[in-house]
């Protein structure tokens, strides 16, 4: 048959007959047994029957050969090719033996299985996580007497003195001033408390900051732009490592706690995805394939998502738009089933103590009326410009910290940043409480026995609500959150601890959308009789709901930061669990998206990307300029001519001389047409290899890259045939071939490097870091602010 | 600037150069002046000054070239190209003045407008096809007094003489006996319904496949493997016109109505379709590029699913994971919105008369217990062997149809199955009921008030249930629909009428489900002290929900069909609007994939696809066998060498007497060193228009590829330039190539052919049916089932 004959010394069988060829090569007595047995060395290893089985094709023929070195890029055609390669080879097998058979479909079940322990384990540590923070975050106030291990509400459950209206109140419960001094009112006891809180504050955000420092630099800020560069192929050994996820889980619950403005959803994204590379080491299938680790780096992510707000659904398209490079169906399913498990394992724990498992659950019993999309419209131009405002001024902050000498003392900043939080949160009380009860609180609607001071309503008749005194207060105290916390995230975001951003900006959105709200009610409250209100809105009907246009500006704020759409709608719309309030919330996010879009159109992780130098290939936005391949590639027009190697004649101390990372093969220098593509690394590894168990390999000895050898003269040293780890399937794309279509193809396909031919003949070589440097020179950019290959 | 050169002559330029181009090469002159004007010809048209003032750019240069005939596959790379070309023209120009900003701004968001007006179209005539096929429905059973155009619920709504127990009985509505004979009970009385029930039902089915035969043959079936390759990039003209639209709208409610084993679910998304692609004729940037077009259709197939069941975020993820094959965020989003709108637009005709979004809404009050997850496994298991049951036993009919002379019969047929269906489904209640009603009933939970059979328990103490005989008669009449059911149904599905799948695999499994609950319901009440009932479910307790049963497995059985998976899960949480029943659903559908797949892995769509031929590459399954480019490409080892032309040399009437569809060009026969790319219809359009307009063309005349015009003897004709007509940047793999790798390039970047080569020179080549025709060899399947090109 055509299609069994697979050659032995294709490019990229490195994973089966490498390991074949190098014997080979090194071994011809060896090969020679494997001509015989077989009829003919092109057809060995590549039917799974004869050599195969005498060797584990599934081990590496050479410890680096098909690797990667650290900071570099993976090439998805070979990593795809591999897996597809094993999994012939193990199908092929299975046909054989029962036990072939069982190891076939252990094989196919290990996807699930791991998908399986992902997820229960990023459930649990979620949960963990929820457990501690809320414990530490209550321990800045005071202390359970019933025993030191029960946070506020706990402590308070378990007394038979609370009445519904004061829950929170109970004489097991004690702040610092109380148990320090015995007092609990008065001045004197406010400043101890205050004091004591600025003390836990400095003490945890210190703890965090050493914690990073010392054991695990990887385990700050949000994580989410390097795992959307990793995601997209690239190589940091470390920054998913065990170190990583024991120091972040542990500071990031010392982050939370300390009060800083910061959010553990992107953390628990980079968690998960922790989880998921260090349980990938139980597999053979995903240790050894990059490209198979990262299709369960994606599901990792929407496990983020889903353990951080209880939104499965929400989680994988968010790891879909927001963070994927490459995800097949086959992974959204399984991601989507993770997802699940994460999220049920998660609320088995339940860490809010109300059994649901979402973050900020609702229920609004008013329907919302067509005149408000109006005010949504508002506040998804508000969130828009904030958005698009504090990207710019978050920017520019990690820009200072990055060129002066700010960034030295990232111990200092932290403390500072702490102390000044602490300072300015506590007296009021709407930046004292945590970031996820802000929020919840602002969502909530207002019952009847609600007393909080939000819902400080003068009950004039039945139904009927006007401000009352204390909702006044209220509303002056957000607006001095709201400003506080527009300044404060734009210095939080980056620091050396890990932060979230969904936090404070749902948090910005939730103050801004119930002022509106407020303002709104009362303003139908006192026109009932205007124009836009009437027929919808009489007298003292409960007709506006503040708390959904909390949630709505949060919605708005947050898509502007991130430039999040449907994955955003659907977390929300997870959260309240009704289909009616998507309209608003679209709308919302729509107008916020495009008017941020309006100053730049990176979200903050692209921003941050960029900041970075990650050499990050951005699949959404599309290539605008009209240059050619050859405008791009690579040599320029001055530059002396392309370093290539040629099949035969060359020796190896000449190849052994040269310094780039990877060579194109010709047929002779004159006539420059292709043959291969060979990297240095594995040129390297295999002439050490050779020089080590191969006799008369020396300097002078021919490095031989065609199919059978040339005649040599007789005194010259043994030649060293290297076909096998030559690429024989490059690809190559004309000179004329518009830039927008190359960078597709590097895109769609995951190329590393790409030829570039004229009628025939090669002519240079682009690489993704010269696209990206090409872009960043269009973009009027620095074009050597692309830091890695 | 390097990037602003991007010349005249490249082949990709066809909507501006193309026409400059043209005139180069027909009015010399007149391209003199040109590149007077601007310096150099090379310059010209692309950076949006000049020349393209001049003309339209969006207009093509010369009617049919860039177009494709019916039955061809259309190049993706190409198209999306040209669409970035026009876009950066649009962008150049709106710097220049306001009108063009303006332009610019109303193209950008003419995207918006269409989805807009696709969700306001489709959910109009869904919300038509709702209210004409419940009234014709119903008229098979009696007419309204009141009037003849409300249907039974509607005509005793009105009546103030119905009671909340018997909401539908009412003197104002007349069964056909009463009407007839003036009895409404008794034998004859039955027998008159019994005969008028199976007139309508033969009087509608004739009318659907009439017109379907008279009016627009497409309009049949289901739609969806259609849609699929129609979306993978294939012309099929006419099959979503606006004689499409009409008469499958008209038969699709004919269809229904006359009780046939169908549903509108299919056919809906063929609907919306339709509407998208007739209302991209609106826009320029849609009507003109055929990939942008399928951009639409991706998101109008989310629109149609979101209409049949109300599930927005199902309808988007089915489009995603079923239909779609291209499928950019931007159109996720898109999508999502055009969904929205739909389903609000359905909403506001309110349609079922329950201001319900759902086609099923279902609240159950008990949570499932682990145990439950045994039986809905089995329920998997059953949905999977269904589905695989259906698919071979549905396929092996349809053959039958097509190789017999059954096909020539489709009106006797359709009458045939429509008496069969009507006569043996009126003495069941079960099936006398249209499908969706049915499902309704059977996801219900009975309440005490529930007056139907199914609820049919005898109330031994106030909460505990036994089956009393009402229940009994009831799971006969179930069992019975269950046979009748699955028989009836792969016989209707590939009739001559519109035909939905998703209601009749639903019913099948929703009947299954049904029973098994009720079976474990009495299990669980007759051994409450069993162990594996003990500790959960108590005596009396109503602990288990049969109407769960139902929906469980109705999802699998649906699963089995179409191997839908997450967009299953989401439909059906959608319809249900709790997580806490998604783990059974997913548990269920899982199994049944599993099961399933084991039978084989196509799901009823593409089994479709490929008992047509349609030359549809599948995304989802990786190519598995060990080939070779070379072993795919054509010249085949024995036939004779590739058809090419030489770059200058050749004449015009050399080229016009060639027969393939596309020839390769090289430097010179001897060298093969590969120019660009042509297209045979490109050419002859090209040749055409120059010997019309162009003095001294005949078929002497040197065709001439280069970018200069070669020395030419004295006494010769003018030679006709034809490089803009060429692809300069064809694609091109190596001979050593593996396939899986070739076959992933044609998937991802939509390719129609692709040049192969070996050491720089030209081999042969790939077309996408050269691959087709291959992977069908390799599964021993007739290649030349591979219809068209």
């Amino acid at each position: 048959m055509l299609s069994d004959r697979r050659k032995c010394w294709r490019d990229r069988c490195l994973s089966v007959a490498m390991l074949l060829c190098l014997k080979c090569t090194f071994c011809p007595s060896l090969s020679g047994v494997y001509e015989e047995h077989n009829g003919t060395s092109r057809t060995a290893g590549m039917n799974g029957s004869g050599p195969s089985r005498l060797v584990d094709p599934l081990e590496d023929p050479l410890p680096g050969v098909g690797t990667y070195e650290d900071f570099n890029t993976i090439d998805w055609v070979r990593e795809k090719s591999k897996d597809r390669d094993r999994h012939r080879e193990i199908t092929n097998k299975s046909r054989q033996s029962t036990v072939a058979l069982l190891h076939s479909i252990s094989d196919a079940f290990s996807g699930w299985l791991l998908m399986l322990l992902v997820g229960l384990m990023s459930g649990a540590l979620a949960g963990g996580i929820d457990i501690s923070a809320h414990w530490m975050t209550d321990v800045k106030g005071g202390l359970c007497l019933r025993g030191f291990w029960f946070n506020h509400e706990h402590c308070c459950w378990l007394s038979n003195e609370t009445t519904f209206q004061e829950r929170d109140r109970c004489p097991q419960w004690q702040s610092w001033a109380e148990l320090i001094t015995g007092k609990s009112e008065g001045p004197f006891a406010y400043i101890v408390n205050y004091l004591m809180y600025i003390f836990w504050a400095l003490m945890f955000s210190f703890l965090a900051v050493i914690l990073v420092r010392a054991f695990a630099p990887y385990a700050c800020g949000s994580g989410i732009p390097e795992i959307k560069t990793i995601l997209s192929g690239f190589i940091i050994r470390g920054y998913l490592g065990k170190w990583t996820l024991i120091i972040k889980t542990i500071t990031l619950v010392l982050a939370v706690s300390s009060g800083l403005s910061l959010g553990k959803e992107g953390p628990l994204v980079h968690v998960a995805c922790c989880c998921a590379n260090i349980l990938c080491h139980l597999f053979t299938k995903y240790r050894k394939n990059e490209a198979k680790r990262r299709e369960v780096l994606s599901a990792a992510a929407a496990v983020g998502v889903s353990v951080a707000f209880g939104a499965p659904i929400g989680g994988v398209l968010f790891s879909l738009e927001e963070v994927s490079y490459y995800f097949p169906l086959k992974t959204l399913w399984r991601s989507f089933f993770a997802a699940l498990v994460a999220a049920f394992t998660l609320r088995s724990i339940n860490p809010f103590g109300n059994s649901r498992l979402v973050l900020f659950y609702v229920e609004f019993h008013t329907p919302w009326h067509l005149v408000e999309l109006a005010p949504f419209i508002l506040l998804g131009i508000f969130g828009g410009l904030w958005g698009a405002l504090f990207i710019k001024a978050n920017i520019a902050w990690c820009r200072l910290r990055k060129t002066t000498c700010l960034g030295h003392y990232p111990v200092i900043e932290v403390l500072v940043v702490a102390a000044l939080t602490a300072l300015l949160s506590y007296p009021n009380s709407y930046t004292r409480m945590s970031g996820s009860e802000l929020i919840s609180e602002l969502f909530n609607d207002c019952s009847l026995l609600d007393s909080s001071q939000l819902c400080g309503y003068k009950q004039v008749t039945n139904t009927s609500d006007t401000a009352g005194p204390g909702l006044y207060t209220a509303l002056w105290q957000l607006a001095l959150a709201l400003v506080f916390k527009m300044m404060i995230t734009v210095i939080t975001f980056g620091m050396k601890v890990p932060s979230g951003l969904f936090i404070p900006s749902m948090a910005v959105g939730a103050i801004a959308g119930r002022l509106l709200g407020v303002g709104m009610e009362q303003l139908a409250y006192y026109n009932h009789d205007a124009v836009i209100f009437k027929g919808w809105c009489s007298q003292g009907a409960d007709c506006i709901t503040p708390g959904l246009y909390a949630m709505v500006g949060a919605a708005a704020c947050l898509g502007g930061v991130t430039r999040m759409t449907v994955s955003l709608v659907v977390i929300m719309f997870e959260l309240t669990g009704g289909l009616e309030y998507i309209v608003p919330l679209m709308a919302a996010t729509m107008t916020s998206k495009w008017v941020a879009d309006a100053f730049g159109r990176e979200g903050i992780y692209e921003a941050h990307i960029r900041l970075n130098g990650y050499p990050f290939l951005e699949p959404k936005e599309e290539f605008e300029h009209s240059s050619l391949a050859v405008d791009v590639m690579r040599p320029r027009r001055m530059d002396p001519t392309l370093a290539v190697l040629t099949q035969e004649g060359m020796t190896v101390g000449e190849v052994e001389s040269t310094h780039f990372s990877g060579f194109p093969v010709v047929v002779s220098s004159e006539s420059q047409r292709l043959v291969g593509f060979v990297l240095r690394r594995d040129l390297l590894i295999s002439i050490d290899n050779a020089r080590k168990r191969q006799d008369g390999i020396v300097s002078a000895s021919q490095v031989v890259f065609t199919e059978h050898t040339p005649p040599l003269p007789p005194d010259a040293p043994p030649p060293l045939r290297l076909r096998c780890i030559m690429d024989l399937s490059p690809f190559t794309v004309t000179d004329h071939t518009p830039m927008d279509i190359t960078v597709d193809i590097f895109r769609k396909l995951g190329l590393r490097q790409c030829l570039v031919t004229h009628n025939g003949r090669l002519l240079g070589i682009i690489t993704k870091k010269d696209i990206l440097k090409h872009m960043a020179q269009m973009a009027n950019r620095d074009p050597d602010s692309i830091l890695f290959n």
